[in-house]
């Protein structure tokens, strides 16, 4: 589970940088699918995995809109201050959480239950799912997208041969 | 990991079914980003997960091309050719393999080391990436992409209250 949210942080740091490449005006611009555009779709990655950890714990959630951080350094800045407490979740999971049960209250009042599994996944997938999003927008910038690769990232430790 | 697979090859059975409303021209319609085009990156997810699986079993590797299988029908046919091979593999699948080792040759001759239990997460992180891709064409289209969300799948056995 840890090294899915290792690869998802790597990539995340990977497209802030080439964020750095890319006009604000563009970063801001409403683009066709995703979420708003290629800021406001970083935003809403970060907001999501801190938000589905909150939840978890019992927490309240994220109640702020994208209009507060509107720029790379706010993304960026927002992100380092959720980090902690997701990564101390993440890095303290162990199987035995697995099967924990979340209730949920849908929008409109239905309860649906997950597994806290279920939920790990769901935010794993989510981010991957949005940054396939933001290789298309990058390629229409005529920009080469960060890597998707998950191999070659050095995400799990080869033992040395004797 | 199962759990994973099994998001992939439900959002891949809901891509098909979205393919089955969007004309063959607009399939094969080469596309900014991605693979090619719609068809042909649901023809490179089949042919990766394959490939992959059969690497990690000392296999030899698929080697045609997309040419041979530029219609729905005959992507879905040789997906339902290579599943039982993958499922096998993927269904059993146990913690004592994540550290096998995988020397894999590079185009360049270079020799790397990823473990099994990168290249697993690494077929699953594929799928999911170029999914993303798909989502931002089919809102290009006006049509709906298949839902990302890996809750509310039921990939979870949820224990009944007593």
């Amino acid at each position: 589970m840890q090294t899915l949210f290792h690869y998802n942080w790597q990539v995340r740091e990977d497209s802030y940088r080439l964020c750095e490449e890319i006009a604000e005006e563009e970063l801001l611009l409403k683009r066709t699918g995703g979420v708003g555009g290629i800021l406001e779709t970083l935003f809403h990655i970060v907001d999501v995995e801190w938000s589905w950890i909150r939840v978890l714990q019992g927490k309240s959630d994220f109640q702020e809109n994208f209009e507060e951080f509107n720029s790379l350094k706010r993304v960026r800045e927002l992100d380092a201050k959720f980090k902690p407490e997701v990564e101390e979740f993440v890095l303290n999971w162990d199987e035995s959480m697995e099967n924990n049960l979340l209730h949920d209250t849908l929008p409109d009042g239905r309860i649906v239950t997950d597994t806290w599994g279920e939920v790990m996944r769901h935010v794993i997938a989510h981010e991957i799912h949005h940054i396939g999003q933001l290789s298309i927008w990058a390629r229409e910038l005529g920009i080469k997208p960060v890597s998707a690769n998950l191999i070659g990232r050095g995400l799990a430790p080869i033992p040395q041969k004797k």
